[in-house]
């Protein structure tokens, strides 16, 4: 089998790892991160996240969304099944929809420092009404700091019909 | 449970109080808000709307729309619940659907004082034609005015498809 | 102008009667019909009503839904726009949603005595969970009876997605 | 070019005639018919029909819909092109859906004397609610009888879903 | 009742008017305006219209479409039941659809002289192939004069999927 | 405000309640039933749950579902909020997807002692394979313990199209 | 690689040629058929085929559909290159779609001698029409026949939405 | 955690296995089962496969589809990662899609001995045409013979739109 | 009738023409065209071909597309039944995708002189692959080359979701 | 036929060859190119490729995506069927989704040189996650290098819908 080699993935300690630990505590520091292979160019990488649960704050009832994670990267990139571990750690954390949205940006800030970053989590509704909030992130000083800009002016022109159902 | 604290939570006084009295007359003073954690950076919060009602002001027949509101919070951010209680006291509320999302966008700019604000509302049809509109606003003197302009100037190229079925 | 003439719809007061009264206090009187001009054949007629709203019984919050009616006329016809005021008087009122679902059905059962007649209403979801009521009715002794009872039978094989969004 | 001869055709008057009129009130002379080359076989013909329009007979409006037309030809069929002049002579006709639908299975009846034959309308709303007529018929003591039964029976138990947009 | 009240009204001859007449001759005249309550805020209306139907000025056989009406209201705005009157209008008119959506755009700029409006239209094939036209116009010297310009500029980049199914 | 009175709801404990306590271990005794007010008809009560969540016995790792219950009551009806703690209650569950469903449907026969109920799991994939169960039930010796054989016979001819996108 | 060997495969004289001859006229003689080799179970094999276009036998001008050929085999199975060749040989035939359905169902009966088949076409539309023909075969004096007419009895009860566009 | 225990299901030896050998050549030894809890009761099972890709015996290269497994257990079941591993083992094997379908169905019966199980492979076009077979088994001699007739009977009356986009 | 006078029209020979001739090799000279009634504005006129079908030059096998054809007048517009008919002489023509939209673009622009066009083809798949070949042009020294140049630049960032399904 | 001749193809081996050998490693020198007959415009060409199969590095399991694939040729150009060829010789290759798709970009950019180029890989899900890259270039020093940047800025604004279903 030709493509990348198995010495090149040593610091992975969850892909394909059978005996993982589930925690449903907000849980940052089970993220792990691989080298990037083509650090002299710009590309994106996008994760769909349809399975993110989390509890009201206040009511302590649970709450449903999906989170669309994006970035360029720089050195480092975050390795699928540990985000997919990071993300679980929700599940019985409390929080406010705008909250953990900045949260999950930060923690992937301080651990891959991108060039660029978004978040977008849509969550299904309560009381009739749904949330969807979207922050994003560019490199201080770089232009991917006007990227940034320039993403949030242009952001959602085209809201998704939404009828509850 | 990680995540906010009650104590944050203390002013508000409808999520998750089972007393909530129901006015179906435009009661804008229902609104409440609570602090945006993260006042250093610009982020969007969309409120997904389906299920808004008011009367015509001519013929007092009840019309049927969804509202979108997205907003950049400044200090303030408008409580779900709190929003779900004002869109409700539309309910018995006669305006012409133009006039409803002007106020709702008025009201709103003057409860949190957001950054940006946009709000479009889409309505069923009568007589075979429905109408949808979209207002905007941008903080004046800052660059989120020039935000507004700019999506103003690009708002809704792509017309969603009707055939009012 | 071929096609209906004025003399057959006299008994119709509210379609195109400027002076409409919209009651939103439960109205059945309301109601009104014209004649079926081809009663010797079974047919079907449905109504899709997607503007139905109503009350909760216990917290008073509005409850908004889809009410979908077909019936196979015997002698009498409900007329749509005495039709869509009824449904409309619903707006005040407080029930669940399968209470109202078997109310609208008993009523047009009354209005009309149809050989036949279905009421399936789809309401957006409250805490996260949609309820959809479905009713029938045969004349008993007839072979519409039976009917009912084999649409009962095979009643919603492939309910539809439904992802809250 | 293999396939059927213009011999075959000489009936047909109407079919790449460019001196087509239009008649806009109720014209159902202008029908054509081609004989049936597979008497032997029970098989369907739909025509789809997306372009309908007639008048509200009290209030004179236009209303618009689809209709459909199924049937298990015997001897005659219907020219496509005929049936078009047809539906469009409707367009300045005043009736109740209900009565339009059953008005052009009873002329397509007279005109091909078909084995079994079913039509349905789908209307855009008017005040909110659409009408969705639906007849059929199977010639009388044949198992086409019967077939009208069982398709009654088991109509349209999945009502599309409709919500005004 | 709170809300828009009936003095502000009393220009307005059609809606809620029991006799109304149905001109199927092209009547611009039968357009009405009312005041713009936010007239120092730049803001969207849209119309979908997707019952306009017309003639082939050569044929002379009816062609189907749906019209997307989109403007910034400058003091005057266009009531939608004079608007559903005046489009009715085109019903017996013989135009190519390129004329029709400039002629439609010309009459309103005339009736309200908005700052900005753009007409799109969206008509089912005559043999095989559909025809969409586009036209857009904003208030020579003013800013909306550049709005035209990009909005052209960007028009219609992803057309909509049509396989005539 | 006509309607169900509140006197019918005094043994509803749950609903409306703003001490609501969340069990995130399995707890069938929170559920609630009201009493059926159309007891002498057959008709279905059908719910739509997207927010399914439990954890795979084997692995511990979170699964998501929606779930469809489905059924026809006799005396007893299920609260819909007690049935949202229910479903949030299989939380912290570990179960297989076949086991999960036949355990809801056991649990509300014990609760209702309905006349029919089924109830259809459509799971996310796990390994590019996704797993949907479905059971159901009628009351033994009843016409109803026809009408499960006969829904079981006829269950899911057009299964979804699925992508895994 | 296991499978199917290439000496079951040798009377295949198109599948993987590359000196194919594309006829565009009638040719039912270029369709080759393979053994069954699981004669003794009922399956179907579907052939969905999008592709599919002839002429008008009185305009001639090129009319477009997509065929779908569903058929139950006894101990020959048509293979799908010559099928597609079979298929293009309609390209410059001209026939009514009524018959075009019926000529390819009785070709790859006299091909295949299948215990079932069924055929159906649907087509663009010309004039705003758009025609479905619909037949099928059961063979005489076994089950198959009466599955015919069952399939014939529940055929096409919920007719796809055909909106021109 | 409440639920399944371990000890139930110490035969699995892949699930949950970090150690996973990926066979690309057909093995059916790989498939393995777990008890039934639920043998008292008949309900179904389905897998969705939307990664099932084998090659063409003749040209050898390869083709992709989505498989539809439904059965109802008797006493064994089958485990789903062992399912994967199996549909995987078709990756480097060749065969026609029919025959395909027809070993998986044989498999499963060896396996698991079910009361009913059906299997339906959906296939992406090779030369404009895509091919969908459907087969299934009832127990010989009980109640699932004759619901496996009358599946096949009832099959696929609505065949998916396909137009190769 | 009001609207386009049959005197501007006589230059157009085949629009209701009833001797209309279809020539199925490449024929540029068939185009026709008509008056632009609006120079002085800049609009966009869109045909939508789904009918489109060519040869493989190497194979001369069929291959099936949709076109779309935007473009802004200036003095000349192409009436639509010659574009219908030029189309058609695609049908016995062999060029690479690529070459026939370029073919197809640099024929409109030497008939019409456009200021600005563009052709975007949308092919059915071959081997697996479709493509999709784009290419525009605007007037060269005038702002429609930039326009070009920009729709270039911004051409296609949302690829339509393609399954070959 | 008209059209692109034999003699300027010559240089294709692959297109119409039986004699195609499928290699499942790494194979890059499969590629072949043609002329681009249009070297003095700018024009796109996009390959839409939803039969991407590869293997996980670490694990080995297969992975399924689409993947898209849009240039601007220079003066050579990819022949679609040894692309084809290309992107099955990653059957058996094992790479993150990363590395493929700026792997795929790579080796087209050696093997054409063209002006731009840009792939987008959209995976099915692993543990709930699916992964999207997306990567560009635009040749250094020319105006395609900005349009890269203004493409990478403006990527994948609206994200699809994933609900893993
Ligand atoms: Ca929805
Ligand atoms: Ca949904
Ligand atoms: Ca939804
Ligand atoms: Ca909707
Ligand atoms: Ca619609
Ligand atoms: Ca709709
Ligand atoms: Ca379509
Ligand atoms: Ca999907
Ligand atoms: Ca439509
Ligand atoms: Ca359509
Ligand atoms: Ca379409
Ligand atoms: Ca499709
Ligand atoms: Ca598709
Ligand atoms: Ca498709
Ligand atoms: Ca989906
Ligand atoms: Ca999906």
């Amino acid at each position: 089998m030709t493509g990348r080699k198995d010495e090149s993935l040593t610091d992975l300690s969850l892909l394909g790892n059978q005996d993982t630990k589930y925690s449903f505590d907000y849980t940052p520091e089970v993220l792990e991160t691989f080298d990037n292979q083509h650090p002299n160019r710009d590309y994106y990488v996008k994760f769909n996240c349809p399975e993110f649960t989390t509890l009201c704050p206040k009511t302590h009832q649970p709450d449903f969304g999906t989170v669309y994670i994006s970035y360029i990267p720089d050195e480092k990139m975050v390795e699928s099944k540990s985000l997919k571990l990071y993300l679980f750690s929700f599940r019985n954390h409390g929080d406010f929809h705008e909250d953990s949205m900045n949260i999950i940006m930060n923690d992937l800030i301080d651990l891959m420092n991108p060039r660029y970053i978004e978040v977008w989590g849509k969550f299904t509704p309560r009381g009739g009404i749904s949330i969807d909030p979207y922050c994003n992130y560019g490199r201080p000083g770089t232009k991917f700091e006007k990227m940034a800009e320039h993403r949030m002016m242009n952001h959602d022109m085209y809201p998704e019909k939404i009828d509850n159902r």
